[in-house]
Order: C-alpha cells, then sequence, then structure tokens
C-alpha cells in the first residue's frame, strides 16, 4: 500500500511520506509504542517523536498508558488513532441486503444499519434513495462528519467512475452509483469496488489472511465471488475489472448460469447449490441451510455421502484457483464458512493430490474468514480510507 | 520494474537509480535521442548528457547518426545499447529440444545452438552437462564474456535457488538445475524460471503485449503453459511458484492427466489433444500437425466441422483465464498461432457471448505471439539482464 517518494523528493514530501506511512500503520495494525514504531519503520526516534506529536496536534491520534502493564519499569505509552478524527461510511450492497456503516480511524465500526432486500426492492433508484436516506440518519446518530464513501458491489464495477457495469444477480446493469452517491453526498468522491476485491482486501488487512502477500479469497452467498492478493496487493486486473472466480466453468455439461456460460463454480457450489446437495426444499432461507450443514457436521460419517460431488466442484474450482495462482492460502467467506470441517480436510486431501502447485508448496491451507459478516464493508471503509491517509 | 530509491536517498543513490533506469529504457526500448530521453523520463538534458557520457565512458552504449535522416537541420544523435558490453547466456529447456543463446544488451541474439531431447536423452545430469559444454562453445565462438545467466525451465521451479521442484513431461522431479549450473559456470547467479512466466515477460517487453499492463500468454507444445502480466508487473505467486494455466480442469469427465487431476487445458487442447482433433496418427510430429493446420485453413467451411470441439475447450479455458484475470489481450504461443483464424474468431465470439468480463471490457483480444520460437530465450534473458542493469 505505501509508496516511496520519488528520486530527488523535498525534505517536506519525505516528511509527508513518513506521516502518511504511520498514520496507515496505526491505522491498520493498531495501538503500539513509539520505540516500536521507530524500530518497525526504520526512523530514529526522534522523528517519530515529531511525527507523532504532529499527529497528537491534528487528533488524529492520542498517546496513552497501556490498559494492562507488562514486566516492571515504567511502562511505554502507547499510540493510537483516534476513531472520531476520520470516519468513512462504508455501503455493502449484496444480493438479499444492503449494510451500511460508519468506521472510524483503526477500523472501529462506530454506527451501523442494514435491510433486507427483495426482488421488488431491488432497482437501482430504490437502493439509491435508501442508500442516502440512512446515510444520514446515520450521521446524525454518531454525531460525525465523514471523509470519505466506499462501496462494495456485487458485480462488474468500472472503478474509474463506479459504474456498475453489471450486477446479474441484482438484474443492475450500468448502473452509475458511484456519481449519484458522490451528487447525494455533497460532491465528495465514493470509490465503489467489487464486493470479492474488497473482501479479500478486509481479510488481507484485518483477517485471515493478514500477513499472508499471496491469498485467495472466496465465498459463497447467492453468488459466488472471489478476490486476489498477488504480492501482497489486490489484483485488479485491466480496467479494474477484477477477476470473477465464481464464472470458471468447473462443469462443462452442468447448469446454464446468467453469465451466458454453464457449470460456473457459483452455479455448482453457491447457495442454490448446496441447497440442492443437502435436498432441502427449493428457496430455503440461508438460516435452514446455515442450521442443516450444522447438524450434518455432527456426524461426520454422513458428510461426504451427502456432500462428495458438491466436495468435488469445489475441489475442481480451488484447484483450478491454486494452480493458477499459487496463494499461500485460501479463505473461505459466507456460506462456505459453515462447511463441515471432514469436507474441508477431504477437500484439502484432494487438492494436494490433484495441485502441482499445491504439492510443490507442501499443500494449501484453507481457513474460514474470521470477519463473518463485515468483510465487505471493512473492505469498503478501507477502499475510502486509502485517499483519506494519503492526505492527512 | 523500475524502482524508485528510498525516501531521504543519497544524491549518489539517486544517480545511480537515474542511471540505471536509462540503461534498462534503452535495453528493453531500443535507439531514442537525447532529447526524447529527458522528455521521457522527467529529467533535464543536462543530467541526461552527463549520464549517456557516463555510459559511453563505461562502453555500455555509442552514440551514433540515425541511418536516416528525417526533416531538415541538424539530425539529433542517438543513443545505442552495445550488444557486446553486457552478454547474458540464456537457456530454454523444453520437453523436445534445449536452446541456447548468447543475448547481448539491447536483446540482439549474438550467438545460438540448440539439440533435440528424446526420451534417453533427457535425464537431468545429462541435459545439464550438454548445458555446460555447449556454453563453453558459443562462448568462444563469439568472443565474448558472460554477466549473467537465465533459464527456462517447463515446470514448477523454486526461484529462490533454481530447484526445478517438478517437471513433469521431462520426468524430472527436484533438479538443482540452478545450482549445478552456477557451481559450474564459475560461481556465477544463475536465474531459473518457469517457461510460461518468462515467455509472458519477453511478450510483455519485447513481443505483441508489450504496453499492456494486464495480459495473459498461454501457449502449446506437448504441454499448455501460461504466464500472466497484472499492472505491469509478472505474477509470481507465493513462493515464485507461477500460475499453471495447462492445469485447469475444464472437463472433468475429460482424460487423465500425469498432474493428478483429469481433463487439464492441456490434456483437452495440448499438442497430442489437437493431434487427435485432426485425426491425425499417434505421435505425428509438430511439424505435420502445423501443415495440417495451414492445410485447413484454406477450407475455412471445414474448420468448424473437424475443430469444433476443440474449440469449445480452448473456450472454457480462455473463459476461465479472462473471468479470473480480466487481461486486456490474450497472446498466442507455439502451436496455437498455427490455429486458423476461422478458429480463433469462433473462439472470440464465443468469449464475448459467455464471459461477463470480456463482455463488460467491450471483448478481448487473441494475438499470436510475435516472437517466434524465441520467446522463452527472450525471457530468460531478461531474467538474467534483470540482476545486471541494476549493478551497471
Amino acid at each position: 500500500m505505501s509508496t516511496t517518494p520519488t528520486a530527488g523528493a523535498r525534505p517536506d514530501e519525505v516528511r509527508q511520506h513518513n506521516r502518511a506511512v504511520l498514520l496507515r500503520r496505526l491505522h491498520i495494525s493498531g495501538p503500539c509504542t513509539r520505540a516500536a514504531l521507530a524500530a518497525e519503520m526504520g526512523l530514529n526516534r526522534s522523528t517519530i517523536k515529531a511525527l507523532v506529536d504532529e499527529l497528537v496536534g491534528d487528533g488524529l491520534v492520542v498517546e496513552r498508558l497501556p490498559a494492562q502493564r507488562s514486566g516492571a519499569g515504567r511502562p511505554s505509552l502507547l499510540v493510537l488513532p483516534q476513531p472520531h478524527a476520520a470516519v468513512a461510511l462504508a455501503v455493502d450492497v449484496r444480493v438479499e441486503q444492503v449494510s451500511m456503516a460508519l468506521i472510524g480511524l483503526g477500523g472501529e465500526i462506530l454506527n451501523r444499519c442494514s435491510w433486507s432486500l427483495r426482488p421488488e426492492t431491488r432497482a437501482p433508484g430504490e437502493v439509491f434513495t435508501r442508500i442516502v436516506d440512512s446515510s444520514a440518519v446515520l450521521i446524525e446518530e454518531a454525531g460525525v462528519a465523514i471523509a470519505a464513501v466506499g462501496v462494495s458491489a456485487p458485480g462488474v464495477v468500472r472503478r474509474a467512475d463506479g459504474m456498475v457495469r453489471e450486477a446479474p444477480n441484482l438484474h443492475w446493469s450500468d448502473v452509475p452509483l458511484g456519481q449519484w452517491l458522490s451528487e447525494a453526498l455533497g460532491g465528495r468522491r465514493v470509490e465503489v469496488g467489487n464486493d470479492a476485491e474488497l473482501g479479500v482486501l478486509a481479510e488481507h488487512l484485518r483477517g485471515a489472511a493478514r500477513g499472508a502477500a499471496d491469498a485467495v479469497f472466496v465465498s459463497a452467498g447467492v453468488g459466488v465471488g472471489g478476490g486476489v492478493i498477488s504480492g501482497g496487493l489486490p489484483l485488479r486486473g485491466s480496467g479494474g475489472y477484477v477477476g470473477e472466480l465464481g464464472h470458471m466453468v468447473v462443469r462443462p455439461d452442468g447448469l446454464e448460469c446468467y453469465c451466458g456460460s454453464r457449470g460456473c463454480w457459483e452455479t455448482e457450489v453457491g447457495e442454490r447449490a448446496l441447497s440442492r446437495a443437502l435436498e432441502l426444499p427449493e428457496g430455503a432461507a440461508r438460516g435452514v441451510i446455515v442450521a442443516e450443514l450444522h447438524a450434518l457436521a455432527q456426524n461426520p460419517d454422513e458428510v461426504l455421502e451427502r456432500l462428495g460431488d458438491f466436495a468435488e466442484w469445489l475441489t475442481i474450482g480451488l484447484c483450478n484457483v491454486v494452480n493458477l495462482l499459487s496463494p499461500q492460502l485460501v479463505v473461505l467467506g459466507d456460506l462456505f464458512t459453515a462447511l463441515p470441517r471432514t469436507l474441508l480436510d477431504h477437500v484439502g486431501g484432494l487438492l494436494a493430490q490433484r495441485s502441482l502447485v499445491s504439492r510443490a508448496m507442501g499443500g494449501t491451507k484453507l481457513v474460514a474468514s474470521s470477519l463473518g459478516g463485515d468483510g465487505k464493508l471493512l473492505g469498503a471503509a478501507e477502499l475510502a480510507f486509502e485517499q483519506v491517509l494519503a492526505n492527512r
């Protein structure tokens, strides 16, 4: 994330750069002593002191004694980000609900709301209006000003202007959500990203993929989406169109997918496929599916009997992802976090048998997301914070 | 490729950095006037003059009048890299042959040799011995010293030490090729990379994907391999294990593949699959396959009749690649360059129908490699030059 100033940078540019790196460090990794910051950033302690003093003066951080003392001697002060000093409005538009939150510097959620979407309330204009109304309520309740806005959308998004090109599960096509929101929110820049990209960004910065330079996040809801961290950065692809992992074909003679292909990963391992595999009634609610998976997990012997075919399609997709992208670990999100451990162990075993990249790397870890339902909100907030932190 | 010096760089570091960027610019993009270099690099003309004078003094570049005068007035001198000033030994180990070349600064091939491999001459020790012997001959014939060594290998390679972990088509497993060559060549560092990664690097720097920040290269020989340029850099994955595009599963009920999967892209669109699709005798030589494809291209009406199924598997793999990586263009190499245009147009049409990413981007260009059989050699040379140029 951090950039280095170019050759011949003036001293004030260097200082500005170091200040931004320091603020970002505190925002992402949390409270830290000055001594540890100096060691981590390779700057001397007087430089760190001057930068921290400046940030304290600007109200962006505070210094405080740690709640618990460790060891003898005088405890070191901790430098903490001040949540209210910079607040992002984060919006997570999903197929079945919209969640919104005000997220402070440091990643704390200050206030939140959400509502369900049904086919008749999914029209772009209606969703947009409710987002604008709800943001006014959130802001008033919390008594804060917002510094930036980030939105997660379940589809192909043009990053430059926040145009949602195709969000097939929402039946949206060419919806200028970024522009609409920007105009409604006083001309403020609004960053819109693909949900899977923001999901992996959040896992990389604050979740199960923290510290992993190469990771893949795959999550299943109505759709199946995935994002990729490669060399420490989100893979964005040309024009900001990130990859649509859910639309890999894993079963050429499988069901028709709205995308134009047949037997996409989404069609074979998404919510509807999981419901079919469990022999639940068509249209079973997510809660019913999760409950059934939890019940099944109590009977490990039955897991592969009932979900053996499902495991096969999950494996083929993961095998392709691992062979193409060679991640250190794969983070599973949403419905996938409810899959029984027996099933994941089975899939992990097949992966090691079938993927040469996985074998060469000594296996591939499959881990559940640690961010629960908040991953995409946190990712959307980070999209917003990127701009803010560079200029504070 | 270029890096910027870190904040607080000393003037000599800045100068060294600018010198390396300038040399790399001349190496990759060829002759240029000082004025154009100044404009391109954003440096003033006296700085460029000083750097060029230094490079001339070190024998790395020369200044010369252009061969053809354009317009009136005094023509500007061109700055040209001197091929003999820094020479890389490049080695391309393939399943059916080994090619070697001495490649000079600027990318010119100064001398080359190659030999065929058969199952009985593919043992790692034998290939290694012949590479060492041939390098001595090449170097003596050309009368040059080599500055660095780069090797392309058709398998999973650990970049840190040039260990070929698995090259299944060669039946190699854990061959320390980098270390062996380094010891045999006087302790010089030897960079070993995966052939597909080097193929895409060459296309990006010197071939059909020049200037494309997001591109995929897919080539078919005995195996099918692919490399990815993402955001202007080769995608390397964790531990330097680049993606194995050829081992995406495109046909779960297809033929068994040596990698442990079934119906890999390689199994369905590689040399043997193409030979089967054309109903040629088993084990038909590559020349026979290419001749048959060229003959078929003369009868566009027959192309899809004979290669319709083949086109389907090619499409599914490309659809997956485009949906995952959203490249601006896909460069096709080796045997794929012999596919009839009718077939590629058909595949391009299916791609636009079936891939949401391709549709969002207004289609995906499929272009043939412009480097012929030399792509991987040129890529291996660039791997070697990366080190050299940073220190000259």
